[in-house]
């Protein structure tokens, strides 16, 4: 409160702002599994009543990350084809696809951004079933989709979004299980987990130290554990301008492990179950080059690996990134306070990035 | 000939395998138009009389990025929904998608990848159209799949691939064009063009001294241009080790510019058209924020930049890709070779890449 209320005060100190707000995460979770729910299964419903059959997926930065996650969900658990859409089609060229039986979901924080504004338009004139997953029921995006599910995550303030992105996990979440029936309660312990995960930053301080001078990190992952990966990236670049490239293990061997030496450290996010075990094959390549090593995830390859954040056992792997990611964010803030710089001012970031 | 015949030879020179493959890319070219396209056509038919409404493209690596440029294509020309499939949801999480509808495109130089073969598979038994794109009509990709258009690109034999690139672009093009009842005239005058691009070592040399001693690239575009964005990244990284990031002018807006500072080189890959004018707001930020930049494309803005490569006026958009990466493919050769490095043997790539 006071930090939020302060902002403008130079006593605040740097990234009070990101803190408080990766603080609140475990409230949020609390909060769309009590309040959102209903009316998330109310947005299943009718959109279950119009019987798409294949899903596109809108987003940009962050929100992108969270749509290639429900990519992973609407693949695995859903059983439909689904595609991620690349804005410029409409917006710079213009195409006019047949969306009919499309479900067309937008992911956006804000609900702001003229180009997700101006695509989702065109699906909704183009057939498509429209739904906006956003953080603002008075946004743009909200007023032209058919449907609107509220990210009931608070005002987000911090540039580098982190409460909006688990927000939009557990929503999207939420959604494919009642699309498909499900209760959704793999994801019932997530609040007090998260608590958990959140309460660790003296172990997330000791490995920013070992970044402290990187000059650019590779983080991988597999499966469900890739949006992470993804979102990790961005979240470091954002707030500590480390180049930081996040590959899927699979396409890390097709090329860019030869970059990969001694000297260039790794981060591998190892989901616990079919994602993990799919990246062993990268992992042993990694561990055979002499890489420089952290894992976060399953608590044995860390054990196995030596630095990294062992996560808890015993949760569903299609809710696992929901926690995967509070670490790194951690980790983002942590290394960007250690270079002396305010994760709450980066150098080129605007709240509503205006793209057209 | 005689550089391919000789490899082992330790009087070969470095990276004589690669160059001699990027130099055949006229002749692929010109190949493809004039022996490739009945087949292509017949394919486009056959494939059209089973009303497909729904496309999925399935690819890695380099192949991946042709793959995402017929995201564009079949998005912007056919106007069918379309997206990249993730591998992993079929071979590590046994998804079982109904694909009734749906033509699933798989492209892959050798055809031998084990996780392309699984997935094509598993889409043909839900139920897929299948269509392998693939230079070796041997292959078990091509024996999976209901129907397979040759690459006709001849062996290739060096690890990073160029002319299977290029190759793979134009059938793709030729296809989208013949699925949609055009007659890919635009492609006509590639193959005259690509010689002259090709003719033009001299300008990549030069520019291949910035990036003698670069940590890292910025590579950016939008629309078509985008996946040349992700090739070029992808070559730089295999040859040279550089870690090169690519992003869509729009996504770099959204985060990433942070970390691009005038040490950090950008290279800005500029469609003439309305990619070119989509990166607009992009290039203005680079600009302003003093970045390093050079520009290949749209040759007025590469003599407003300074240092750059401008490309041929006069041709199509939705074909300028396949000349936009030839000075790119040189970029990363003679970068390799000026870091005393061998194109020909990079650290970590096998030709069939094993990923499961």
């Amino acid at each position: 409160m006071t930090s939020a209320d302060t902002d403008t005060d130079t006593a605040t100190p740097p990234g009070a702002i990101m803190s408080a707000e990766m603080a609140e995460q475990p409230e949020v979770l609390r909060r769309i599994l009590a309040d959102g729910t209903p009316r998330i299964r109310e947005v299943a419903d009718a959109i279950s009543g119009r019987g798409p059959r294949f899903v596109l997926l809108t987003a940009r930065g962050t929100s992108d990350n969270a749509a290639l996650y429900a990519k992973y969900l609407v693949e695995v658990l859903l059983g439909k084809p689904v595609g991620l859409t690349s804005m410029s089609t409409t917006t710079a060229y213009h195409a006019e696809p047949d969306l009919s039986d499309c479900l067309v979901i937008t992911v956006s924080q804000s609900g702001g951004s003229p180009d997700l504004v101006a695509s989702t338009e065109a699906a909704r004139k183009a057939g498509a079933i429209t739904l906006a997953v956003t953080n603002n029921a008075d946004s743009p995006l909200a007023a032209v989709s058919a449907f609107h599910i509220d990210l009931l995550a608070g005002p987000e303030r911090a540039l580098p979004a982190t409460k909006t992105y688990t927000a939009e996990l557990l929503s999207l979440f939420l959604l494919v299980e009642a699309l498909r029936g499900g209760d959704g309660s793999a994801a019932d312990g997530l609040p007090d987990l998260a608590a958990q995960v959140l309460a660790r930053r003296r172990e997330v301080v000791e490995l920013a130290q070992r970044y402290r001078f990187a000059q650019r990190l590779v983080i991988t992952s597999r499966g469900y554990g890739y949006p992470t990966a993804r979102e990790a990236a961005l979240k470091i670049m954002e707030t500590s301008y480390i180049p930081a490239q996040p590959f899927s293990g699979a396409d890390l061997l097709h090329g860019p492990l030869a970059m990969v030496d001694n000297v260039s450290p790794v981060i591998a996010i190892v989901p616990d179950g079919r994602g993990g075990q799919a990246l062993q094959p990268a992992l042993d390549q990694l561990r055979a080059r002499g890489a420089d090593l952290t894992v976060v995830g399953q608590a044995h390859e860390v054990a196995r690996t030596g630095p990294g954040f062992a996560l808890p056992a015993g949760v569903a792997e299609e809710v696992q990134p929901i926690l995967e990611i509070l670490p790194l964010q951690m980790l983002a803030y942590e290394i960007a306070i250690a270079r002396g710089l305010d994760p709450d001012a980066p150098r080129a970031l605007a709240k509503v990035t205006e793209t057209h």
